[in-house]
């Protein structure tokens, strides 16, 4: 069985399991105080080329997802977030159990724009009773998106905008962050980033790392005390160093963005073949996931071989599904799936 | 300046004062452990005819939602509930703030459908990874609804049966419960009501009451240790008492009812009076609630004389408003209200 | 059977009614928007000397604290209370229900002293790993406390002292406020009251209204959106003008104090003769609720005329029990329980 | 700097990593459905001698216990517990973020007894209105303490039989488990642990894993839906298998046991280094941690060469302080150690 359902079914890349082995014995202090956490913010910090930012490392995605929205958060703001958010959809709940309502505004592809943020924005204020409406206080992005999109830098740049004007944090979960950053047609990069939200955060889970995501806050109302919630919410990591040394490792000589690229070319090969074949797909991606449209009979065959999801049904023959690459993924393994499919159709 | 824009302008009926001055001297025990509470807990199960329910005093319609959801759901289990539900819109992030997630199911008309609650809580299980998504727990719905509409028996009855088969709880918000069983058209009644859901209230505060709420819990298993979380909300009025005496009141002589059927009335009147002009509605309702489309020229120049609701933009020249009547509503006011329309148009 | 057990056995003042009744069939605003809420807040404001401060008007104690206590602190962040303190026993948990620890500090007589306060301050500070403990940021006092005790001008102004210098916030509950004021040895008033603390408020329940409390916010960081945490948390009293007028009524012609007068006056009449019996008393308090310690055989026969509270266990033989008085009670009635005790001792 | 401030300051034993590095490449499912938690779990049960568990991997103690006490209790309950135990002191009110009250019981040396938590119990419900505070349904303790005493099977056998007979879950910290059922003196073992408590975890990140807790629930009512808030709390790791896989080799050829052993074995060799020089402790501990009093001008030398823990101000010129030893000390470091003070003393 060769599994494409997801960017986190290996361990970790060979170099990161390499500095954890070699900084084995040394000692350090806990609770990301030790040298390696400081070591990698400062990198961190460099490739945003800005100093004032803060930047924590965390566990997993859904704990970042959390801590970030209650240390926003007063209890009466809520989060502004597409439908297919992944606080909205996948998460259990994390974000309303720590008391704040997520507001789905409508989206296309996943993402969404500044007219519809503003336009859910003012129909707050302009109610008569807006006390007795959750005040929106965030904005919930994800770039790439759940389904595999991209934020152009104009795109974020407008939705910042909106934002700045009118007292809203911009959030972006960088999850998969790599292979937005890597994508074809992406204008983004770091830096740019940086500027055009209030806090991001770079995910390791999906792009190498046995586990982490770095949080990068700019934005200085969202600094204080960030610690405090961390523990509270259980995602501040005893031995803090891991997270440390794995994003150092992570952002020497490019490993990141290599690993981005890599997934990313194998996607495209998927993308390529299936088209070449004139299947469709549900949603155009230039990232490590890749939606086609399989008749059911064909997906049937191909989960004897393959492990990857189901997205979603398109009609009564045909379902969309999701093939996922990343850093591990072997060319050999790609062409194999392309021939498969290819034989099957 | 006339009001019609909500069914809570006034005091209350003249007989509660009365009730409340008659007793004010007897001593009794506080939080609702004295005799008229009891009373009035034992007249609405004999209106029920049922002697398996516990009913609870409260003082508004947000603190019973938020008291129950919290008191029924495990933290992984969320609310279902139209887009219009008060729970979703209009109690800023009530539940939320108890740690629930509220879970909008297509609706039409304000009202939820058997078929469309069984879908989305089939999605949920379908799901490979039902667990990182909110578990459907309970089905909110009102009766009436925010927008005037009433459940028929039959309506009910299969929405009940869909949640009895899956385990969800069904929970009527009845802030306006008397305008619905006394609308035209309505099949309901109070027995039926109580056998055909796990919990309902009967709301107090919108039809007569200077304040209140009755809620009425069939089902054991939302029986257990309720009062400790009815204190713990910030539910449980010291002098119980005043909501026992107001509801003995209420259900004496029909009193609830008649008031209901008062209210109801003028409605009628308002809305035969503007359909007969050609006005048209944006919902159709047979309670105190109505919603008439008007040019928004006229409702400039009603809104010098008259306070009402703006309900919606229908488009650029016309609006659909929100005519309120209620126990106190005064004939002579609803005729020059109809007056007032009909020169305008 | 007379009630000597809590200051809400019976209704209201007298005047309290008469005023909900003048009044009942003018149509005002809902939600506390109404003219009677902006008159009572103008005289409260006149009352305590200050333009700067916001009133709200609640319906009970629960309700209140919980709704300061989590619109004044973020997620980390815990208030410090005597451990006799209303919100640490007697609340059903309702402020760590809003996400938040209460953190007891050594008292005495359920009085907090500012160099108790300081020393837990300090101890979270010098703590090493301070972001794993629970941030101090409120202290809570009751005024008189819920042993009948009082806070001297010099007290309260240490006590704030302490607060404002390392900036934790002083609220103080006054769910008795009156009797407080008014006792003997009391060297406070409405308007050092106001400026010796950031919030407080001023009780009604207990103090001859049906119900209701006014909370004062000074400090302009807790002014921000209350009224949105007081929707959501439940206690946005659809017809809050019941909640206006009864203030009005209580602050016109000094009621309030008068009420609270005749109380403590009632309690006295109890505390001497008994002293004079050389009775002894768990605490010395000079308001409307009185601790003398009586034999267990005395209580089980006083039990059958009165109703009164169990306070606490002193030996095998001897219990502390409470007699509370308030605007309602009658000499007549306290002239029989001081015989009845007299004669069973 | 030589470190003995925790038992966390290194890596993970060279074992845990070598089955990372091994397992590296392997495909596998995520979130903790890969066949290593499986047979993680397996082997736990097998070495609890019972079929009838539960077991979850979590990262860290925090996200267990919140995660824990969230699945178990209802709003309106609380979780009993020592002064000094870690949900009350050291993790930043993660349980009353979770909506929860911890409930200090009077302890000694760490230690919960019955008759004390009967108490504590029974004090709730002789209450009249025991709706007013908080219902304790959930003992907390640790075991080893977090001063490094232990419990014995009797004092065990005790406390869940007054937990059993008043409905009270019983959970056990065991975030340093393998000291303690390694200590001198110490009678328990896995199998009586799970037939005495409701559910317990055994903790890898202070005993030599790089991060990992191994949850095992007996209590049928405690299993219920536990994935879901193990989501929702941010507790599910993505990878999952690196927990799988850490356990698996933590209970692999007794490894857990023998590196606790080692630990035990050098905190031993201080503790009786120092007392044979007279120097007195704060604790008596047969565990990993020593709390020996030192003269502060001892102290201040020591932390020039070694990092230990400040534990408490015993008087003017003596302090507490904390030594922790761990799989990764070196016995020539405790050797130095105990060399330092005895030339200082």
């Amino acid at each position: 069985m060769k599994y494409f359902n997801c960017d986190y079914n290996e361990g970790a890349h060979p170099k990161i399991l390499e500095a954890l082995q070699k900084s084995n014995f040394e000692q350090t202090e806990g609770y990301g105080m030790d040298i390696y956490c400081k070591n990698a913010a400062e990198i961190i910090k460099a490739k945003c080329n800005r100093e004032d930012l803060d930047v924590h490392f965390l566990v997993g995605g859904t704990q970042t997802n959390l801590t970030v929205v209650s240390a926003a958060l007063r209890p009466h703001q809520g989060v502004l977030c597409a439908e297919t958010g992944h606080v909205n959809l996948h998460e259990t709940g994390a974000i309303e159990a720590t008391g704040h309502k997520v507001i789905v505004v409508p989206s296309k592809n996943g993402k969404l724009c500044a007219a519809e943020v503003l336009k859910v924005y003012k129909a707050h204020w302009n109610d008569d009773t807006h006390e007795h409406i959750v005040q929106p206080k965030m904005v919930y992005i994800s770039n790439p998106t759940e389904v595999g999109t991209i934020y152009s830098k104009q795109e974020l740049a407008d939705l910042y905008s909106v934002c700045k004007d009118n007292g809203l944090y911009l959030y972006v979960d960088g999850a998969r962050l790599g292979y937005g950053l890597c994508a074809e047609g992406n204008d983004l990069d770091l830096p740019t980033l940086a500027s055009l939200c209030d806090v991001f955060y770079i995910g390791g889970t999906k792009i190498g790392a046995l586990f982490g995501e770095a949080l990068v806050i700019r934005s200085e109302g969202l600094k204080e005390d960030f610690r405090y919630i961390l523990k509270q919410k259980g995602g501040m990591l005893a031995k803090g160093r891991l997270l440390g040394i794995q994003f150092k490792t992570l952002f020497t000589d490019d490993l990141y963005f290599k690993m981005s690229i890599h997934a990313n070319n194998m996607a495209k090969k998927i993308k390529e073949a299936l088209l070449n074949k004139d299947i469709k797909v549900l949603i155009d991606s230039n990232t490590n996931q890749q939606f086609p449209i399989l008749n059911n009979s064909i997906i049937e065959k191909l989960k004897k071989k393959y492990n990857f999801a189901i997205w979603q049904k398109v009609d009564e023959d045909n379902t969309a599904v999701r093939f996922c690459t990343s850093w591990a993924t072997k060319e050999e393994d790609v062409e194999q799936l392309i021939n498969d499919i290819k034989k099957l159709i």
